[in-house]
């Protein structure tokens, strides 16, 4: 792909460079002739008190903005000693860079700080004003970096997701096909919780929830020599910006804000005002919070991953089998929630393994074998295996329909009798299971003693996992399969109410 | 207490009241014959276009601004049905309030609304320019009672909780005098957390924090009947209104933030922003994110309170006794922060149990044993009982000395060998057990088919049970009593680095 770039820049000097002109004009055919290989020319070089304004145009690997602040070295390097003059500061007053996109665009893409227009598949970007710190930053080949995305993901928009299926159990005779959590919600087991998409487990949901954990630890993790580990639940930008969250989904998050200080004094205005009108002041309250850096965990593993940040393990750890459960995670689910299901709260064990790519295909085998143990024999479900688009390539703007066997994600999915027929109904995501590659590995610059390190992560949802179970096998402890009755036969008595 | 209270009104007629001039001083003077017995007098009446100034002065209990709004109705029942005139509005233009205090108060008060002026015992409240609102939602009776609380605890403020002994274990010879967490540290089986006060446990200080756990559900919970439910871990400020949390410790919540909306076209430049500048633009994400309405757990009992509000509990349920151990705690702890002991976000198992007094005393005696074995027989202890002032009288502002026996809380206080000799460090509280009466079953308007109910809560902080066992007992599971050992004998492997 061929690119142009029209660059019109201004150097601020030291001093006024009026007397300069011939070294100056010097100065920059020395450097244009070092720079022809590269296809740079400099258009017009105009001295004028203590500025030079430099027009450059390039049409090869090189983009000009990337030469400046290398100009602006040389030329004080090379002016300072003889002329004791030296450059300020560069502003680029006007910057044209136009290329060719694959595809054209299909509708029109914007971007902060530029114009973007199109022809074809001709895009041209346009900058006005740009100072040093955007050019230290290179704020400007993400920027081209982003117009193409958008206009990459303009295709791929509404598509959905990659789904190739890969394993199915026989069809299940199912007890019922009513909807788990409106007949908890009938018979008291379950009420909606405090906020939006919250639940409050009564004491026979809360049995169930715990149970589904509980064979997820004997049945899967300890088996396979998975170790615990907590991990906190609030979750600082920084970890983020490093796993592609930030930029993949901020609309889903929860964010937390601290008090500006616990200063009593600070607070007593807030607190006068709320014993007084018994109402929360909003405007009194902002006064008092910090900006959030900080959201509530939306999956365990990137706290986990930030845990190893630039450690070196010893390759007799490896491979490294932990998972937290105890992490609470929240998304934003606005307008979709449903049941226990689809919610803004869940709790989910997130095993986590990093080792060789050979470890890791190893261990992928040795959980497929354990998932499906406890799904065949302990809930007899009926339910597939799908190989599907990790979230992180569809949702940080890296969309492939390539999927490979080595890397990737598996979804489980389970029949929901009440949702319909087997082959109409949507089935429940209710367990996966990826391995990743080295993708978070370099993010958090993870290394051992001697291997090339993998990673991957399978979140189990406590939530998916009960309402996958109760839709097929119903709410009465006498229908379940035996080996889930192993675990569960009796529900506890709760709370009776008039 | 003599109250004096002097006000000057202005009532905003429907019409011109120039003409009605005898009626109206006849109505006034037959309402104040009628409100003479309660001390109360109206000063002056003056008719001027269609506004009535009207100076109220009352001595006794009838406060003049709770007269107002009765005033009001009274005069546009009576002028209206014969002359279509009545009130529109009502301001108090200036309201002078005088009571005195049991004790001077120590400095001058302040308090939103209103200025407070004081002469020894005798405090003066003075208003301007109040309207309807005010009046309607009750606020000058509740900033008259936060004056007084506000000089009352003046005499409290730096005076330290009310601490009284009643049980203490015999003295114990600890294994070691090691900070435990500087210690574990060092070994790499904890390590600090993302964000201030947190933690991350690695497998083998998560080995032991989730065995304290396993051990107050076998040794505690379990035995004496109560049954798990799961909270939701985000508290809407309604909630924290009722419990006083929200006037108690505004300064110690984490707030919580929703996005304004999931849309990702409303994100997109936030989106462009984070990608472009790999950094989070405070200002873009404000413009996306709502008002904070709610926080994270602070205690996992008021969301338990409140999933039984409005209710009425058969009488074969109480006493209801049940426990919550998955929602997370977060308090912003500023500068109080050390070690797993004082930490912005830990891990808790919060029995609450509600039943009739009778119930609730006998309970708290088998709670006592249970935790006395546990302490005693499990983790062989050096550690005392006190009754101390609970701490919603103290922080909700209801300081008080006296601590009555049936309700109150008692806390639970491990002798820390690091701290220094056991007569003058500071010994930590490890666990507290409260009866608070009615508070929290009126403020949710809880009911019994037939008794009375009384309620309470024992929070059971699991790392505070791990630092008070191992500052005593060390971390060599060779060294720890037996009764530990059947519970955690050997440690998980954990991860090695270089």
């Amino acid at each position: 792909m061929v690119m142009t770039f029209q660059l019109q820049s201004e150097f601020t000097l030291s001093a006024d460079a009026s007397a300069l002109t011939q070294q100056i004009t010097t100065f920059f055919s020395t450097l244009e002739t070092q720079l022809a290989k590269e296809n740079l020319s400099f258009h017009h070089v105009a001295i004028k008190g203590n500025t030079i304004q430099v027009s450059i145009e390039s049409q090869g690997q090189t983009r000009p903005h990337n030469k400046l602040l290398q100009i602006k070295n040389a030329f004080s390097k090379h002016m300072g000693k003889e002329h004791k003059i030296g450059v300020r500061s560069i502003t680029i007053l006007h910057y044209t860079i136009v290329f060719e996109v694959e595809k054209p665009p299909l509708k029109p893409v914007t971007i902060p700080f530029a114009d973007v227009t199109s022809k074809e598949k001709q895009v041209t970007l346009t900058l006005n004003n740009v100072d040093d710190e955007f050019l230290q930053k290179n704020y400007i080949d993400r920027m081209i970096s982003r117009v193409q995305e958008k206009i990459q993901n303009q295709y791929y928009e509404g598509k959905g997701e990659f789904w190739k299926a890969i394993w199915e159990s026989p069809e299940k005779q199912p007890v019922w096909n009513k909807d788990p959590t409106e007949e908890m919600l009938a018979k008291g087991w379950l009420q909606q919780g405090p906020t939006k998409g919250k639940w409050f487990y009564r004491p026979q949901a809360a049995a169930i929830l715990k149970t589904m954990e509980l064979i997820a630890l004997e049945e899967v993790l300890k088996p396979l020599g998975f170790q615990e580990v907590i991990a906190s639940h609030i979750v600082p930008f920084d970890i983020w910006l490093k796993t592609g969250h930030m930029e993949g989904m901020p609309g889903e998050f929860y964010y937390v804000c601290e008090p500006k200080t616990r200063d009593v004094l600070q607070w007593e205005r807030f607190v006068d005002l709320t014993k007084i009108t018994k109402e929360i002041s909003s405007e009194e309250l902002a006064k008092n919070l910090a900006i959030p850096r900080a959201g509530i965990c939306y999956a365990q593993c990137p706290v986990i991953y930030w845990s190893l940040k630039g450690k070196t393990i010893a390759e007799e750890s490896l491979p490294i089998l932990i998972y937290d459960k105890t992490a609470v995670s929240g998304r934003y689910e606005s307008g979709g929630r449903h049941g226990i299901e689809r919610v803004d709260e869940f709790h989910r064990i997130e095993p986590v393994y990093i080792g060789t790519r050979e470890q890791l295909l190893k261990l992928r085998e040795d959980m497929l074998d354990r998932y499906k143990h406890v799904f065949n024999k302990i809930f007899d479900l009926e339910w597939r295996m799908a190989w599907v688009t990790p979230w992180y390539m569809q949702q940080a703007g890296k969309i492939s329909a390539v999927s490979e066997q080595e890397t990737g994600t598996i979804d489980f999915e389970a029949y929901m009798p009440y949702r319909g027929a087997r082959k109409d109904a949507e089935w429940l995501e209710f367990q996966n299971l990826s391995i990743l590659g080295d993708k978070y590995i370099k993010a958090f610059n993870i290394k051992a003693q001697k291997s090339e390190l993998w990673s991957g992560c399978s979140g189990i949802g406590l939530e998916r996992w009960t309402v996958a179970f109760l839709a097929q096998k119903g709410l009465d402890p006498e229908n379940w399969p035996e080996g889930f009755q192993k675990y569960l036969k009796k529900l506890p008595s709760g709370i009776n109410f008039l």
